[in-house]
């Protein structure tokens, strides 16, 4: 075998295949910059219609990234080359690919995965959509289709290709850490550079001056600003990446906080765009001076569409597949059940008839077949109302001009017209035949408008047809038995050429006919329907973790997005080192799953092993080059990981919170210090509205008080998602009792749709108070969630709130809780905001219910008219009040209280019942049966509790109307009947509104 | 022919080429740097004795160069290519070329020359030896051989390469402009770039906020002490750089005043010493780490010297050959003047006779040829001293132990001892006889020790011999007619194997014989002798003005460079644009000359023709392209000059005085503007001192407002030896009286020795005082000239004093001019201070007379003891005192004269002469002849008037001394008779001390 490349062949290599595609060879830039995307041959270059086509190496650094050369493959400074194509060139992937293969790296014998990741720059002002390309689990490029740059709409789009080289080469040489690469022979990575990265860790982490720089910041920002007054494009645009590397810096050494934060993302976001605009602007003023590139680099699309040879006759199989770039794991998801709906409907548009439709979906391709579709539409008769009779004969019963015209206009000789009478009055007719149309030109016709219709998320562009898709199309496949089915859509022309597995060098392949294309790509080893992939992923993966005894946790969240990642599916084990079970476990799983997409696997008694599974897309083949990659990057990550915990444990958990003062929570609403004093503060009084013994609401207090201080561990603000596990797992660590630990882990539940609920009253009350804390306070803030906006979560706050208190039946009224939650904010909420806010949580309640229970609507909407803000009692009453709709005598219970309700409901004064008043026997009755009734009930009592007490006295209600009238002449008595009815009906108050039932 | 590289194959064909030899190849560096030597690649690399070769391209930043987009090749960011060899790879010039021919440059076809550039970065800390490379008078790249850096000598030597892309590029594809060149196909460098040039001039000329961003430098210096501090020297070389970087900037927007660039400079080098030190101490604290790379980078010499193989009979031809890279001009003649004494005492040394001795250099060799040298040296014969014969013998006459161990020490029998009687004394003596040793033994033993004799001004060392020398020696031929005399000087072995011609290629010669070697190199076309080359290059240049009619201003000085530039000289012709004559002349033939060595060509009338004539190193193959590339080159310069030109036009002259304030003349003395202020109020007294009409004096005095103005002129900014001559230029293009702009002009004469004097009366005032104002000022400051430091010459401010003083016969006495001065100086001039200038000013004197008369130094001493500070009289007293003493009667002139002086000398008290106390006849007659003498002379009478007055009455003196006795008993007498001759000893008073002279 060859040598591998050294680190300086790769970069030479590179640009030699860039060079070669008419690439510009640049230089990297002479001022630090945190991506080759900073690099104005990027940024300033992707504006605007002028093409062009850029390849350089880019030393990218990122201070936060320092690890002061202890993990493998993360430092603060390495080494992107960087690639731009405008416009795409039609196959940005392959070239991409064949540059790999240049290097060495041939994608047969490897795990090459474009793996759905969208890039948002907002001190750029710049996003797209692509993905992160994985070498063996590896992330080693970025790519993306850039959608907008400085602000601005970007078209054409270009295409920007971002090699991780240190990955690539590491990848290459088989070494464990880049510090070993060889840069050339006999002197590698770390012979270059290693003091230096761990000089400057030192230089970012501890001795930048903070107030000093930022002191330059602001002159640099205003040195920006007089170079754009004074025409100095470029210099302007370079402060700006020197005001963005500072910032970089002021924010390791951290130095800001996130109000601050965001400002400075606002300062740097408009000087890049306002750099952007005037670029844009002189390159205009110039005439765009680079369209004479569009020759180098850019082409003329010349579909010449064919037309379909002959008119089908009989039933066909009818194919169509969507070829496209790969797709993120979600919008598989998504196109299956649109096709599911779309499918059937476009053969009902289309009029034609078919049998067997399947729709398919993998990251590639995007596919319905249809078996026997119908060669033609059925030809039509549809009579046609024309004029009146009497204006479309004369008196002489000869067609007047109307007649004529209205026949002709039908195609038809006037003496065809018939005479009818419709709707009463007499009218001509005409009896319109309509010859079906061959399928294949209803398919030709609707099958691009099919497309079209298929909606996404997030959608790009791509070409200068500017349509817009999850990722980009590039090819179609649109089969009539063995005829293509001709049209054009995204400036890809519909064919019988699909692609091959892309390990295999997504090799065009001829798809003969419509049925054979099933052959096709199973030869490829390409499962097209999910839930097979999904079968034979469990299948594989199972069995690997059976082969060392072990089993895999239950994780369909999982598996659903693996079996969207893959086309040909092929499981494989790796290790990583045992000392690395001594991280905790959500740690471990955590990396294993959200950043690598592993299964982790479990012994028996439920413990990590020290193996993962992952899913390759193709075949067995080189399988120990890839667990040997994906090893390594496992073992990188949790070198990163064991960095954070060892820096993390260096302080306790209460150094955290005074950090957490440069941490804004909100701006009117202080830091993520004062919000954890305020749910402190909130823990007490919230105890005892929910009677929870002293003890426990210590417990809570004393867990508030850390509940938020993990945010400043940095093991934390690498990966989120474990916010609360490292609270409760360093408090735990230096001896915090285990109850107060539980508190910080179980104050952030849930965490999301059927995430667990906090187990322990202390957690219960402290997760309540974080969440009416976050609701009191954004309400009075004025930020309440807006229909597409909820930036905050309060919709999983308030959702948190109702899951909380109504599975752990605690029963209590909202309305105190936020009234006492409203009173530590520094801001009022005032009775507009509280009202919003109650109306809110109803409406959260509301939707919950819904999905919580079978209840239906009127139920849930009767419930919630008396226990809206009881989410305890709302879920008991609607399960109660569901049951009592189903009973058979229920007709007769609610009809009897109904009208009690309906007769008292006009009425705007309550009475008061003076049982020496009653005239009548059956008063009195109904009055004792009354009281039987309210007798049995306390505030506690239930819908169910009332109705059981009520049902009995139907009786009763019906004697009394029967003979009883209500509104008797003498106003005494009349008043006394009502006040007796209104008790009745009073007996729901609290409980629910019965009215609002169907059948009231 | 194959398309010639676009600029960006340029640089990946360097990364090959310099891959190929072993090199790291490197980015450029994320920090704005002036040049890839600011890179810590290079700066901290080089540094201790581990081995390093990398390459990299820096696109180097020089704010000051911006000519926003105007200049063909001049621009404020370019693309240099940098390499380093450390250690000296023994063929580094051999390397770099064959790096051209893999860029297409075949040195045949173009003149490729290594001129002379010593290259210095007080900054830095860093200087070096080298070359500029010259392709067809392009520089394309610097070649140095780094001594020193970061105030760290350098031990190994390293090799730096800079190319200067654009410059190749320009050559290769033949372009007017680096504008036009090809970045790649279709799209140019301007393309690239242009814009981004043309706004950084923007920028750094006219918008950069000079107070923010000294700031800045004060916040980085202060960074970069922070992060020296934390063991973050990356980080804190890196500020280093950003300080330079801003300092520059604030250059180019004319910030920083001389004192303040000092102090700049000095915080610079400060700063780069610091880290520079740091460095080595950390890699010498990690073991010196890349020591590993020296078999990679490094080779062991392991020169084994053969035995000369046999013993010369008979006389030979011996041939010394030393091998050099190119010689700096100046050396050649310095080793020419060397060889021509050291050569014969070689010989001499050796005891060897020869006939026919020549000595000759070129650039690139150092020869010594001696024909018929003795084949070995005489016996000779020595009489030795032993002890005493009465110690050598005993009584029985029997040699003692004393004896036998004496002749025994001269490998002697006891029985050849003789008794002699030396100096009065007997004692033994030995004959002792020394056979001569073979020539070639001798030899061998000598030669290295006479190369090591040869000196230079500037040496270096280049290998881990520590051997310095002017350039590295490469080779050495050292022939005893055919055979090799083998010796090892400087790492290399002498050897029959010279290098031919550069252009062709410096192919490894083999030398048959000492008597084949002028075949050898004048196959090569290789002149050896500096005259031969002299009279070829005047010969052709004189042909080439003559075939357009035109002829070469005489110019000794370039004649005698350009001699030594060459070893194969063509003379070429080209031509500039007939517009560029429109430049004033001296910018024409300053660029030609001074940058260029270029011969200018004038018309029959003195007229500058549009043409030039260079001459090339090599043969006339190819000329057209030599031609076309010397064009190119004078192109750029003279648009350079036409910039500067019409950017000076744009203010008038009397603006750049203000700009004179930031221009510091020395700290103490204030700005230039003082010093311009000064001079302007010394010229009115000194005028008068030298009793000029008040006309002349009013003119001087408008021209020495405006003498220093152009100091801020651009041009002179750029060509400083433009100063007076720009300013001539622009006065008189405003509209100011020529005799005024002429002041301006000859204010600064005479710039050198040999230089024109001022003609006109004002320009003399002028002049003097400009200097007489240096050197009071400059004296009250503490700042007379040492031995070896002269920084404000005032060693030539002294000797222009003086010239135009002695040549305009302008009697003065310094004394009162030097009062004046000192008066208007802000320092008070001590009287130490004033004995110092004056005693200065008279050395200066003395060495002037001695170069500008044939006077002996007794007569020079004699006339400077009494007019050393009046130059005119000086002069003239030295002339015709120098008549005096040839005269046949002289020597009784001088004793007569001197009986006078010698007898009055002891006398402490001057008397009277009492004319009526006078004894004798003879003291009458001798004192009334003395009365005739000082009747003739006034006090401008001068040394000739006084000796012709005087020589008439040596009689008189004769007589007086043959029969009065002076010292007559009675006082007195003898008082009045010494009171006579102390009369006559007076009359050389203010002319000369005529005791000082030979034969007194």
């Amino acid at each position: 075998m060859a040598q591998p490349l050294s680190f300086q062949q790769v970069i030479l290599k590179l640009h030699q295949f860039w060079a070669d595609q008419g690439c510009a060879i640049w230089e990297p830039y002479n001022v630090q910059v945190g991506a080759g995307t900073g690099n104005p041959a990027t940024l300033l270059r992707v504006l605007g219609p002028e093409p062009w086509r850029v390849a350089y190496v880019e030393p990218s650094v990122r201070p936060d990234d320092g690890r002061y050369g202890e993990n493998p493959n993360r430092m603060q400074k390495y080494y992107q080359y960087q690639v731009i194509l405008k416009p795409d060139p039609g196959n940005p992937q392959e070239l991409y690919l064949q540059s790999l293969e240049a290097l060495g790296i041939n994608p047969r014998e490897h795990d090459i995965r474009f793996v759905e990741d969208n890039w948002e720059s907002p001190a750029l002002g710049a996003w797209g959509l692509g993905w992160e390309v994985w070498l063996d689990g590896q992330e080693i490029t970025q790519f993306t289709y850039f959608q907008q740059a400085g602000g601005l709409e970007l078209n054409p789009v270009s295409v920007e290709i971002t090699y991780g080289v240190e990955r690539i080469v590491l990848a290459l040489q088989g070494k464990n850490s880049a510090w070993e690469i060889d840069w050339m022979p006999g002197l590698t990575y770390a012979d270059m550079i290693f003091n230096e990265e761990v000089e400057y860790c030192r230089y970012y982490f501890d001795i930048a001056d903070v107030e000093a720089l930022k002191k330059v910041y602001d002159t640099y920002e205003r040195e920006m600003g007089r170079s754009l007054e004074g025409d100095a494009l470029i210099a302007a645009y370079d402060y700006v990446l020197k005001c963005s590397h500072l910032f970089n810096v002021l924010d390791t050494r951290g130095a800001i906080g996130v109000t601050e934060r965001a400002v400075y993302f606002r300062r740097m976001r408009d000087m890049t765009r306002t750099v952007a605009k005037a670029y844009y602007e002189k390159r205009e003023t110039l005439g765009f001076p680079l369209m004479k590139m569009k020759e180098h680099w850019d082409f003329e699309r010349t579909n010449v569409l064919p037309v379909f040879p002959r008119v089908p006759t009989a039933p066909a199989h009818v194919l169509l597949e969507i070829g496209v770039e790969e797709l993120p794991a979600s919008d598989v998801d998504d196109v299956i059940a649109h096709l599911t709906k779309a499918a059937p409907a476009l053969f009902e548009q289309a009029k034609l008839t078919y049998e067997g439709l399947e729709v398919m979906a993998t990251p590639r391709r995007i596919v319905i077949s249809a078996k026997q579709v119908s060669p033609r539409q059925p030809d039509e008769e549809q009579v046609v109302k024309g004029p009146p009779a009497a204006r479309a004969f004369d008196a002489a019963g000869n067609p007047t001009q109307a007649a004529i015209g209205f026949a002709k206009g039908k195609g038809l000789d006037v003496s065809a017209l018939k005479r009818e009478t419709i709707d009463g009055g007499e009218y001509v007719t005409a009896l319109v035949k309509t010859e079906g149309r061959p399928a294949t030109n209803v398919l030709i016709e609707l099958l691009p408008q099919f497309i079209a219709g298929i909606k996404f998320g997030k959608v790009m562009r791509w070409n200068d047809t500017n349509i817009a898709f999850s990722r980009p199309i590039r090819w179609i496949v649109a089969l009539w038995d063995d005829v293509v089915l001709p049209f054009d859509y995204a400036g890809v022309m519909s064919a019988r050429v699909t692609q091959g597995l892309r390990p295999f060098g997504s090799l065009e392949l001829n798809v003969k006919s419509s049925a054979d294309y099933a052959r096709v790509l199973k030869e490829q080893g390409i499962i097209l329907s999910r839930e097979e992939r999904r079968a034979a992923i469990m299948q594989q993966i199972t069995a690997l973790a059976k082969e060392i005894n072990g089993t895999i946790p239950n994780d369909p969240g999982l598996l659903d997005e693996v079996v969207n990642l893959v086309e040909a599916p092929t499981a494989l084990r790796g290790t990583f080192e045992t000392r690395d079970l001594e991280l905790p476990r959500d740690v471990l799983v955590t990396v294993m799953r959200k950043h690598q997409r592993y299964f982790p696997v479990e012994d028996a008694s439920g413990q990590l092993m020290p193996y993962f599974i992952a899913v390759r897309n193709g075949n067995a083949e080189h399988l120990d080059k890839v667990i040997h990659g994906n090893e390594h990057v496992l073992r990188a990550r949790f070198s990163d990981a064991r960095y954070f915990f060892t820096q993390d444990l260096k302080k306790p958990l209460i150094d955290g919170l005074p950090r957490l003062e440069t941490l804004t929570f909100q701006e009117k609403l202080g830091s993520m210090r004062d919000k954890n004093d305020r749910l402190t503060r909130l823990v007490a009084p919230l105890g005892h509205l929910l009677h929870l013994p002293d003890a426990e609401i210590q417990v809570a207090q004393q867990g508030a008080a850390l509940a938020k201080a993990d945010l400043a561990k940095q093991m934390v603000v690498e990966m989120t998602s474990l916010q609360g596990i490292m609270g409760r797992e360093y408090a735990l660590r230096e001896g915090t009792a285990p109850e107060v630990a539980q508190v910080i882990f179980e104050h952030w539940l849930p965490r999301g749709a059927g995430d667990q609920l906090p187990q322990s009253n202390a957690g219960r009350i402290v997760a309540l108070a974080d969440k009416l804390d976050s609701l009191t306070g954004l309400f009075a803030a004025g930020l309440a969630p807006k229909a597409n906006s909820d930036p905050y979560g309060l919709r999983r706050s308030a959702l948190g709130i109702i899951q909380i208190l109504a599975m752990s039946q605690t029963d209590v009224d909202l309305n105190e809780a936020l009234t006492i939650a409203a009173g530590l904010q520094p801001l009022p909420l005032n009775d507009q905001q509280r009202n919003q806010l109650k109306e809110f949580l109803v409406g959260r309640l509301d939707a919950w219910l819904s999905e919580a229970t079978d209840a239906p609507r009127d139920v849930i909407r009767a419930v919630l008219a008396e226990q809206g803000l009881n989410p305890s009692r709302a879920y008991r009453g609607v399960q109660e009040l569901s049951q009592w709709i189903t009973r058979e005598d229920w007709a007769v219970i609610l009809d009897n209280f109904a009208r009690c309700v309906r007769i008292t409901r006009p009425e705007k004064q309550i009475y008061s019942v003076r049982p020496e008043a009653f005239t009548e026997s059956l008063e009195r009755d109904l009055y004792a049966a009354y009281q039987s009734v309210a007798a049995k009930l306390t505030p506690d009592s239930g819908i169910n509790d009332m109705l059981i007490a009520f049902a009995p006295i139907v009786p009763a209600i019906q004697a009394f109307f029967n003979t009883i009238l209500v509104h008797a002449d003498e106003p005494a008595v009349r008043e006394n009947r009502l006040a007796l009815l209104q008790a009745i009906s009073g007996l729901q108050k609290g409980r629910a509104d019965l009215s609002e039932l169907s059948g009231f």
